[in-house]
């Protein structure tokens, strides 16, 4: 696998700020300057790198997060970069009882799914939950000890039981609030993707997970930071 | 209220043809060519008029529904037709323990909210459900018999347990699929926007709702096909 121009779509800002620095990107106001979403660009070995995040509020100055924000991000960034490959790139849940460990890095496996989008009419059904396929990353997962999964996503931060029981049901292993989205409008593009997804909280650990997430997060980010590059340095030979 | 330029915005085909019909509009396919949406434009007395649909999956052929393509839909159609006015039309549920019966048609009230988007972190709670004010149609809804209701959204058509326990705390009346999506990106863009919905199922009713959809699916296209003439009316005064 060898890729010229990839896209990094990240959701918040403290997730991508360590990434940012560790890459030596540089901000590119042109990116959607009428959006909230912002955008850096720079040079990695041969690779043309550009990343995108879904920027703040204008109402609350707190990052967007969840799908919607994602969408647009995803899809300006297409529109701007034309990048050959989308990885998004953030923090998630996993599941203790899995074996996963706060701090882990995750790719993703087989394909990205939606866990509450629930349209019981026969062919919607499997529409909305999605399923769209992640660039294989297996060799890359081993070579790196990376551990991989299927990632599942929502616009939530809680699981209640209708959660649980679909993500159990579509094999989820790592949870989290883009990765669908970001899955869709790749393939609205035909342009492949994956995720890297560091663990910040384990979902059935029974602390509330935004403890976890604040507890974690700088760990989390910084095993991100040190991920992408391994995944970089891999996908430019 | 005077409007010159506005963009109706409508999941599916079948929602949206009826009005197509009824306001003589003409495929624009100009409107991102490259994408599943699909967009038509004409005139209605002196307003410039344009007509969104998020249209098919290119895999399953069905039509594309929920908050992620209404996203897009949306986004494209400001950037396309530089509308003064987003409205969201479509089919949704009501509560028949609020009065509601099959077919009525609702104005949105107050403001549109997201009854899926759960975080339970101080700022980006209030800020996942959304809140997004919708254009003051008091006068209108009295004028013309319309009811009006707090209209809620999801990616989902079912209503597990934690659904309606937010509905129920944000005093949703109307259940739906799209429109604080169209909400948000209207905010975004600083463009009033308001919904026009009409009620295919009573979500209280025991009967599963895509029964009750499939049913009554003619009936409420055909008042929103009604409704909206009276709308535009109303607007173009």
């Amino acid at each position: 696998m060898k890729f010229n121009n990839i896209t990094l779509v990240i959701a918040m800002e403290a997730e991508a700020k360590p990434v940012i620095e560790e890459l030596n990107l540089t901000e590119d106001t042109s990116y959607c300057p009428d959006m909230p979403m912002r955008g850096w660009t720079g040079q990695f070995n041969e690779i043309q790198l550009s990343l995108v995040i879904n920027g703040k509020d204008p109402d609350t100055n707190l990052d967007l997060i969840g799908t919607q924000a994602a969408t647009l991000a995803t899809d300006y960034a297409i529109r701007q970069y034309h990048p050959q490959l989308l990885i998004n790139l953030g923090t998630a849940g996993a599941f203790g009882e899995n074996g996963s460990e706060i701090g882990d890095v995750y790719l993703s496996r087989d394909y990205v799914v939606f866990h509450d989008r629930r349209v019981p009419i026969p062919g919607w059904d499997k529409q909305s939950i999605g399923f769209f396929e992640v660039l294989d990353t297996t060799e890359l997962a081993l070579k790196e000890g990376f551990k991989s999964g299927i990632v599942s996503t929502s616009n939530s931060l809680d699981m209640p039981p209708i959660d649980e029981k679909n993500i159990r049901a579509l094999g989820g292993e790592v949870k989290e609030m883009e990765a669908a989205a970001v899955g869709w409008v790749a393939r609205l593009h035909d342009i492949p993707m994956f995720c890297v997804k560091a663990v910040t909280d384990l979902v059935d650990s029974g602390i509330p997970t935004e403890e976890e997430f604040r507890q974690n997060l700088n760990l989390a980010t910084g095993n991100l930071k040190g991920a992408i590059v391994k995944v970089l340095n891999y996908l430019a030979d």
